[in-house]
């Protein structure tokens, strides 16, 4: 095994900077430029004579450390030229230069942790609001792990009855129970299901709650656009939409993040490019979790029955915002909420008034997105990998049901258990770790 | 004195990022969200209930710690969330945020490094290459300061002899060896002259050495200077240029930087825009300290010496470079070397031969700037108060000159030595250490 070296914080300059050494002979390499000794402890760091700079020097010895092996860690100065003249001089010592996530890499490869840990470490790192932080956090620690592994202790169970009875088969024995075979089957069965559908909630947790911005022309979707971003703009990141007139942002309340889509007015309308643009908005609409209806307050309802007939409003929120609120005469009588709108919330975007009561709805609606001690699923890997398990029992299922014999039946289960074993690394290839841990940075 | 924390790792995403503590609470308050024990140890970073992550925390008590007060270090996962999230709890519980360089300036403050030790470590942080490396490093190691306290030493006892006379003024004696003092006087003045003079080679050294690329139009400068810069694309930073018509870019040959600065071709021209530029080309010129002349080898070079003639050649370098050697048949014969050129390098800027040749001269004419045992001085504010030392200690001598008394002469010296102290600290005002700190980043 290679050592590997790195620069593990992030790239750029800054007050201070740590190369990260892990392998057989990090100790090693290491001490032909500084003192390395168990502990912490200050030294000076040289490439030959010429000296680079003061640092503090970490050691952990082996088994002990990230990665399971002897790691070395350097703090210098966060300065260009010293990161890379210490990296530089570590690989002139026969250090190589770690791949991204390869001292995660290692710390799987060792058995510091499974491959559902190791992706969570990537998430964790990427993680900039409370909501992808928990997520992370909770895969990291290890509770998903445990869930999967009360999976895999059920399917191995029903392995071995079958295996046990496929011994036997030229002497034409039951040994398994088929009723209690079915049993858990069934159990495993819901169990799965619960999992792959919390990936929707996982996943939007995880990339923003889609919000849609809808309503007619120059009802002030836009400005209500940028009223909540500025609630919160140190956190906005503009996204490109990838349709001409849709924008899309992101922005958090209470640590949730929000994608929030602004999208063309709804009309009816002869012009081709504009329905073009419509049709656009009810494609945004489609793929929300929340819609928000802007109406300008100041003009007649008599659409909006109409086009709220017209929206995917199945198993969304809605939310119909009555805007410029500031430009009514105190005795204008607003409409009652509309029967499809689970609130109605009066605001005027322009001043800032009401803001706050549409920010309390939207994250009273994402009580549903809380993350309770629940697991939820948030890799596409992963559920992918769930859909083939649940796919492979429902071949076992009808195997039984057909009865089949059990060679037969035990092929699908073995196939189950597979897929259940990429997640967390039992079963791996190159090629699914290669996947996994490109997605890392260098240096982690 | 409040404790103050800070990231002190570089800004964004990385593997790992370190949060700093420094001050009498540093243990106190880290201790509410993870264990502080003596050396480096694993522990987990809590809000309250909340888990944020797995960390390093590693203590130095006071006075053995960077800062030489108590200082803890915690090193996370290099999220923005959980950055963000570490600093705010510990703000949380009373820590402060640190200031841009307040650790140093607490280090300083504390005893731990000079003022000009200080600005060294800006300057380490700051550095992008081999020679700004060299620079910093000697002055955060001291032999600078070394080199002041020596002038102090004896600016001191300039003062104390003089001062020795005035105690006893009133009996009209004169204890101080007049002669003495001058000569004193004048090893000071021409030390001073010296360190002042390093300035221009230090200040080029720090900031890249100027090369002006001049000669006519269509001579191949703009392909000479992306020729250079493509040799060592990685490490070229673009400037854009102050005049229109002046692009400069930045590039290192052997660890030394060079700024080159490509301009308009010379002509007679009536065109007054042109003519703006040309202006440009000379002024360009002006400020370098290597100037290269690019002349069109398949043209005839009658105007060469006339060009040549126009530029302020003295105290430069001039390198005439023969240009598209490439187009030549074989019987062509080049001119020789012009009378004013030191070097005549005959090249093909568009495939590359002779290249290497250029960068040799250039590296060669750069031995000069080398960083020999010699102090350089690379700061503008050292610079500045070194002139005041040197105008005061003039003042002083045409005081003894003229026969002045020995109090008036006095204040004089106490000028000096309260310019000189600036430089290293023992003269401080906040606005001197403001404007110094200042240019740090937060968290060192």
């Amino acid at each position: 095994m290679n050592t590997i070296a790195a620069i593990s914080t992030p790239p750029g300059v800054g007050g201070i900077a740590v190369v990260r050494l892990s392998g057989p002979e990090a100790v090693a390499i290491a001490s032909q430029h500084c003192r390395v000794t168990p502990g912490m402890h200050f030294s000076v760091f040289r490439d030959g004579e010429a000296f680079i700079d003061e640092v503090m020097v970490a050691s952990h010895a082996a088994p002990h450390s990230y990665t399971g092996e002897d790691v070395v860690e350097i703090s210098c100065h966060g300065s260009l030229y010293v990161q890379e003249a210490l990296l530089n001089a570590l690989i002139a010592s026969g250090a190589r230069l770690a791949e991204p996530g390869e001292f995660t890499r290692r710390a799987f490869l060792n058995g510091k942790l499974d491959l559902s840990q190791a992706e969570a470490v990537a998430d964790l790192i990427d993680s900039t609001n409370a909501a992808q932080h928990r997520l992370a956090v909770s895969q990291l620690r290890g509770g998903y792990a445990q869930k999967l592994k009360g999976l895999r202790q059920q399917l191995l169970e029903l392995t071995s009855l079958l295996e046990l009875e496929l011994d036997f088969s030229q002497e034409d024995v039951e040994f398994a129970d088929r009723s209690q075979l079915r049993q858990l089957l069934s159990t495993l069965n819901s169990q799965l299901s619960t999992l792959i559908d919390s990936f929707h909630m996982g996943n939007a947790l995880k990339k923003g709650i889609p919000v849609a911005i809808v309503g007619e022309p120059n009802a002030g979707k836009s400005t209500l656009l940028n009223a909540l971003l500025h609630d919160d703009r140190a956190i906005v990141s503009p996204i490109p939409g990838t349709t001409r007139d849709t924008i899309e942002e992101t922005f958090v309340i209470d640590g949730i993040p929000y994608r929030l889509i602004d999208t063309a007015g709804l009309r009816q309308s002869n012009d081709e490019v504009e329905r073009l643009g419509i049709e656009r908005s009810r494609q945004a609409a489609r793929q929300a979790d929340i819609i928000i209806y802007v109406h300008d307050a100041t003009q007649p309802d008599s659409q909006m029955a109409d086009h709220l007939q017209q929206l995917p409003l199945d198993g969304k929120h809605l939310i119909v915002v009555y805007n410029k609120v500031d430009l009514l005469n105190s005795s204008s009588k607003l409409e009652e909420v509309p029967a499809r709108a689970e609130e109605c919330v009066k605001i005027s975007a322009k001043t800032g008034d009401g803001l706050d009561t549409l920010l309390t709805r939207l994250s009273t609606l994402n009580a549903r997105f809380s993350i309770q001690g629940d697991t939820l699923l948030t890799n596409v890997r992963h559920r992918d990998a769930l859909v083939h398990v649940k796919e492979a029992l429902a071949h076992v299922a009808e195997g039984l049901d057909n009865g089949l014999p059990s060679d037969l039946v035990a092929i699908d289960l073995r196939d189950a258990l597979h897929h259940l074993g990429t997640i967390t690394g039992e079963v791996t290839t190159d090629e699914i770790l290669g996947t996994i841990f490109t997605r890392f940075c260098v240096g982690k």
